[in-house]
């Protein structure tokens, strides 16, 4: 992975697509699939993401208040629906679906090295955790995969659907 | 516009689609272009988004508590970027713009006709609002326009860089 400079993450997330997001406990890592994250802040980039009690990450993420952003492109689509067909309570979903464990640097969480993308984060803000499952995250670390040139995202649309990154349009904007 | 039940909801705004958000305020009415927000419930449907108060239409939200998630197909990606380039404190954006307001049923703001779907909202959690501008917000009445036929829509990438819906591709999950 190459370093990506933290002013860019939104870039990645904005799109909304789908991502997988890991945890560790106990040297223990675990991987669900995640679409209910969107950016809070530009730089430090902050990011909010529902996981619910329901997953087998909520635990880990709650104690240990780390986690990775891993952000695949369309050729693991498969994949994304295995990691989130099961639970971490019954599978290590690493070994299963032959997923590559990267060693963070910011953090215990790893990062998958099949993903295009990889954001390490720190849990900022739990106030809404009990309520929603709503974490407030900060990136405190970005890399990217230069081989993966223009990686097309899947979008989830429900029930296995997914839209895929199609045509790009360039308009004059000032928003960044 | 026709009634969407509010359980699919979330089919629309998992995707990560740029939005348009409407406000009301002392019979005044407003519109913000938006990519930062994510679903936080199934049902009854919540969704998180961020408002920042360099926005105009901030202080209308946090006080009324009430706005419209208007998503557009991508025809009118156009208007997308010229509600985003400008502000409600110095343009009305309807009218410039040729957007047209509909009476929404449960709320002040409006409607926008020319979006394929239409969200009434109301703010129920604003502790985060302080913060970090996130607000959540629960769906209230959902309408699609039966007319637009399989929508395509946008996501930003930045700096008026779009991507637009492409190739659906749907595999097996358990997933709702």
């Amino acid at each position: 992975m190459k370093d990506l400079p933290l002013s860019k993450v939104y870039q990645l997330l904005e799109p909304g697509p789908v991502v997988l997001l890991t945890t560790a406990r106990n040297g223990r890592a675990n991987v669900m699939t995640m679409s209910w994250h969107m950016m809070v802040e530009f730089e430090p980039p902050l990011v909010a993401c529902v996981v619910s009690p329901a997953d087998y990450s909520y635990a880990a993420l709650r104690a240990m208040k780390e986690c990775v952003i891993a952000i695949p492109a369309v050729d693991l689509a498969s994949k994304i629906v295995e990691v989130g067909n099961c639970s971490g309570r019954d599978v290590d979903k690493f070994e299963a679906f032959h997923l590559t464990q990267i060693a963070a640097e910011r953090v215990a969480p790893p990062l998958i090295g099949e993903c295009f993308a990889n954001l390490e984060c720190k849990a900022v803000d739990t106030r809404l955790v009990n309520k929603f499952g709503l974490f407030v995250l900060e990136v405190v670390k970005a890399g990217i995969d230069p081989i993966q040139m223009n990686p097309k995202t899947v979008h989830h649309r429900g029930f296995g659907e997914f839209v895929v990154d199609g045509e790009t349009i360039r308009l004059k904007s000032k928003m960044p």
